[in-house]
């Protein structure tokens, strides 16, 4: 089981993931996958960058984690991200067997882990994910909205200026 | 819209992918992107070959067709898909805006689309996907069953060697 300290650590690198999303203008989404108490798969939001749908930061970290174990199989695994997991990275995270799940701020709109749906958590697949929510969601959900209203503001801006 | 002689080629396409997954062992699910009634993305199974969990026929089709597109909204495109798309699966279907899934059989142990859930028309995700299942269910539910039985005989004869 992992310790108090080794979470917060854990999703302070899936926050400096969400940070590297921000600095190139995508919105800042970050993950780790952690195996035997060490990272071995990180991942920030890039479906801007190469204008890829698959590419959450959740999915990238997965493939990184895949690659390091050369195993599609995460049973032993955690994941960290900084958001609650969209449908396609609740799928992913199912399908790949993670242990658990840490997420930070939850996704209203669009989260599937306990917002919209209980995903992770269902008897019918074949694997439940366990989950706990809530880490550093204070951190992770600013970082969110203060990006969101820099944009604002820069559309505000441009419009006033086209005036 | 498409023919319905339009949609048979296209997943006649689609099982030509799931027939080149099975030639390398890999269990037999092929997909296809369509565009203006082009095809854009293909993809199969290489979850095996490549021991990562994204590595399903639908995400490498839908990645492919980003690319062709330079876009990840595939707003109006359709996939043509032998199996029932699974959550991550479905997942991706939503978040790139895809217009239309054909698929062929049904996967009641993981489909997400008609069998455990009914993912793609959940109207509190910002799109919804039309749906048609069924189109040459025979033949692409006869090649995994084939698939699965030459698996179970292999094993059988293995056993009957090491006694």
């Amino acid at each position: 089981m992992l310790t108090e300290q080794q979470k917060r650590t854990f999703m302070i690198a899936a926050i400096e993931e969400a940070k590297m999303a921000k600095t190139v203008g995508e919105v800042p989404i970050g993950a780790v996958v952690v195996h035997d108490g060490q990272i071995i798969g990180r991942g920030h939001n890039m479906r801007e960058r190469f204008q890829d749908v698959t590419y959450h930061a959740e999915m990238l970290a997965i493939t990184e984690a895949c690659e390091a174990l050369h195993s599609w199989r995460l049973e032993d695994c955690q994941l960290f991200v900084t958001l609650e997991p969209c449908m396609m990275c609740s799928g992913a995270i199912v399908n790949a067997r993670l242990e658990a799940v840490y997420y930070a701020a939850k996704d209203p709109k669009a989260g599937t882990v306990d917002s919209l749906y209980h995903l992770l958590n269902d008897d019918r697949f074949n694997h439940q994910v366990r989950v706990e929510s809530g880490l550093m969601e204070e951190a992770c959900s600013q970082l969110l909205k203060q990006f969101f209203r820099a944009i604002r503001q820069k559309r505000r801006a441009a419009k006033r200026l086209s005036k």
